[in-house]
């Protein structure tokens, strides 16, 4: 199952991926075209992500809800851009059931169990949840709404990659509806700081937050809010938008309300949501050319000790020694796994467990149960020391606390050395095709100009950054006025 | 919102449940035929369920892990029976893009993006699964394989009820890989234990334990053990079921492992799942004619404060003597709810928390502000006091687990007086129709006489009981030699 060594991210950054995810036990293609499995290992991950998000979704005023599997297809027509976005690549289910073929080949599709009107598998929500709305939402009084759905999507990709862009994918998605305009907006926006929270705070992933343009907008959107990640090869990547959607569902869906008083207006909403992609941002950023690295606030197993030992009364002796500290750990809230599988040796667990970046490792044997004390090692910068057992526990808290904000500080050096200002469209081309990264640029705001950059470099613009300061300046293409600068990169 | 009074249970049970379901917030239909949407506070008694299950399932050893949405249509036809059961009525994606009519008429489906093979959208997932089983064991010590997954699942049904029969509902469903048969069986019979646990222990629902007859098993399994429940219109329910597999998955999907002894063998497999249906079965065993009721474990809000007032003055008093009760409260684990908004009567208030569950309502105006009272309310029985304010807490604490403890009793009593011993077919069929509930009865062990009376009487054999007492007797029907009695009863 270990096999022979990871493919090195100098080597080549896209494999290296490809073989961690599939190595450290996080998830493998599925006999389904584009659909992945989403192993144990992985989902342990995937579920601290969600317990997190969750509490701070609640902690916000959301509640969840789950709204239907499939959208007509004359739901999606609704909205004119939305339909525009998402009737491109999706799932149709047309019929509703299957009969042993007449020839006896096997099953078929009846063709008699045609649908009348052909359902589409949800590629996100909005439709469905905006004609139900329409019943739920009379007065001001049943305003705000706000609700939260964990569900899975399909959007039928052509080309796929685990975590990062898969036909079905799990994912949360709030939707929300207001009485005003301001108020909406103040929730799309809060939506993108608790993203940014938990990025920053949980996955330990710096993000820059910002607005899309109106190219990379959501379909359906008058603004989106977005937290956007750099990866380490220098590609940028989506982490979570956030989307503030004016009076365009409403009108769609005729979803009006009472004010206090007493005219009809339209209700103001928002979406957002982040998705399993989180997994592939929190690989790429950390992890290293030995295997996965893992925030101990995400990890599912956060110290691993392996006995090293000759002969049952060796492991013996050491498992009396260890159960006591795993017992005092687990009542800190540390989760803990004691290896005493006598099926593999020290050394093939040592590589596993770096593999699948569990962040400390303890291991003792015969002399430190002379010397009553452990090895102690960290998964991030793989340093290891002698500790006296009676130091041990302190030394774990400690080390899972410097842990999380280490790879937080270190990403954070990174992100913020690759962000590059650039003055010419020379300097431009060049920054990204040698250094990668954010480049930092004046651009004349139109469209034209963005799609011809495109083109050009593959470089879009990520987002105009919240933090943006107001300076003067010429476009870098056009040579014409810009307000500010926006960030441009390669992404995911 | 709340409307007028519910139809009576004695009136039209299955009205009174369909009104109870949507006036109490649980759940509704949606614009796509047989799918509901289940509304927050119906989620939130599902969410109680899941992790109260998901605990358990853990404890025993279990993870989660997440397959995909779609099975290829030949793997359902790869285990003979399994696809006798579920290719008729299933979701089937036939295309993978919709494009815009030639003639402006709004979208169609693309004739050119038609898949080569249909994939079918989950009934169960045993296929999928067992398909990428064979990647993960090849020997011993990967075995046993414990695998939980938490999912929607699609079974086009064409008379569907809320909660109890939809075609889109969520459920988990376990998945687990042994080394020898034995070892399955005992998972399968722990899973089913598990099941009974909880159906017992959180939403104080008595459940039968026992075997399916052949007729009534889970297609592509060699056994499968249940828990029955009784509603109280005398009809069973099937609260969840697990089934011990053989080898037949193993053998259609061709898992094997090598022994201990190096020797390749086919793998013995389980499955076992419970779904939204339990919220049916929640729902329908405890409430009555004045709305839900909640067994304190489940309830999203177990305790509500509803203040008696006239005037700010007033609200603002009562606010600051509830404030540290609240804050007490909730430091002990109970969930609280002050309901201060000025928007309704206490009157409206008082109905709105009987008809959603809310198992302990307290109320608090001027005269308890003068003597330092509460008036304490219980869901089930309705019966209220009043306690002084420095006994309150105890008193809820108490109210809680007592509630809990009298749901049970009551509907265990219930059920053990609806457990009616018959002789005869005309005993038989009497009790049936005027008393209903679960029918004790002599049976041949055919199919034959089984098919016979589910058409004569719309009864089925529920479960062959797993506290079965042997005793020798002759059949209702036929007057052949039966070894023990077991259930009949109408069904949901």
């Amino acid at each position: 199952m270990m096999g022979k060594k990871l493919t090195s991210r100098a080597e080549d950054y896209s494999k290296w991926y490809n073989e961690l995810v599939v190595k450290a036990d996080l998830a493998e293609n599925s006999g389904v075209r584009g659909c992945m499995v989403i192993k144990p290992y992985g989902y342990a991950i995937w579920e601290k992500m969600q317990a997190a998000l969750d509490k701070m979704f609640k902690d916000t005023g959301h509640e969840n809800a789950y709204f239907p599997l499939f959208i007509p297809k004359s739901y999606l027509s609704k909205e004119a851009s939305h339909v525009e976005g998402f009737a491109k690549e999706c799932a149709v289910v047309t019929h509703y059931r299957l009969k042993n073929a007449e020839d006896g080949s096997g099953i078929v599709v009846d063709e008699d169990a045609k649908l009348e009107e052909e359902l589409i598998v949800r590629p996100t929500s909005e439709t469905i949840i905006w004609d139900t709305y329409r019943k739920w939402i009379q007065s001001y009084r049943d305003l705000p709404l706000l609700i939260n759905q964990w569900a899975n999507v399909v959007r039928w990709e052509m080309r796929t990659r685990l975590f990062l862009r898969t036909a079905e994918f799990l994912w949360q998605e709030g939707h929300t509806a207001h009485a005003t305009e301001k108020e909406a907006l103040e929730e799309a926006e809060q939506m993108m700081h608790v993203y940014a929270d938990f990025a920053e705070n949980h996955m330990a992933v710096p993000v820059i937050k910002g607005t899309k343009t109106e190219s990379e907008r959501f379909a359906g959107a008058v603004e989106t809010f977005c937290i956007e990640a750099l990866m380490q090869d220098g590609k940028a990547l989506q982490a979570g938008t956030s989307h503030f959607l004016g009076q365009n569902f409403a009108k769609a869906f005729d979803v009006k309300y009472a004010t206090k008083e007493g005219k009809q207006d339209f209700v103001w909403a928002t979406s957002w949501g982040v998705s399993t992609r989180l997994m592939g941002a929190l690989i790429m950023t950390h992890s290293d050319d030995n295997g996965l690295v893992l925030p101990p606030k995400l990890a599912p197993i956060q110290v691993v000790i392996v006995p090293i030992y000759k002969g049952m009364e060796q492991l013996e002796a050491i498992s009396e020694k260890v159960k006591p500290l795993v017992g005092e750990l687990r009542s800190k809230g540390i989760s803990v796994k004691y290896d005493n599988r006598d099926t593999h040796k020290p050394g093939f667990k040592f590589n596993e467990y770096e593999l699948k970046g569990v962040p400390v490792r303890l291991a003792i044997g015969q002399r430190d149960m002379e010397n009553g004390t452990f090895e102690v090692a960290r998964r991030d910068t793989l340093e290891k020391e002698t500790v006296p057992a009676e130091e041990v526990v302190q030394k774990i808290e400690g080390l899972l606390e410097d842990i999380q904000v280490q790879l937080y500080q270190k990403a954070s050096s990174y992100q913020q050395e690759n962000i590059t200002q650039v003055e010419t469209y020379d300097e431009f081309k060049k920054v990204l095709e040698e250094k990668g990264g954010f480049v930092s640029a004046h651009w004349d705001g139109t469209m034209a100009t963005e799609d011809r950059i495109k083109e050009e470099t593959k470089a879009t613009i990520r987002c105009i950054p919240i933090a943006v300061k107001n300076e003067e300046g010429t476009c870098v293409v056009t040579g014409k006025p810009s307000p500010y600068r926006v960030l441009f990169a390669k992404a995911y």
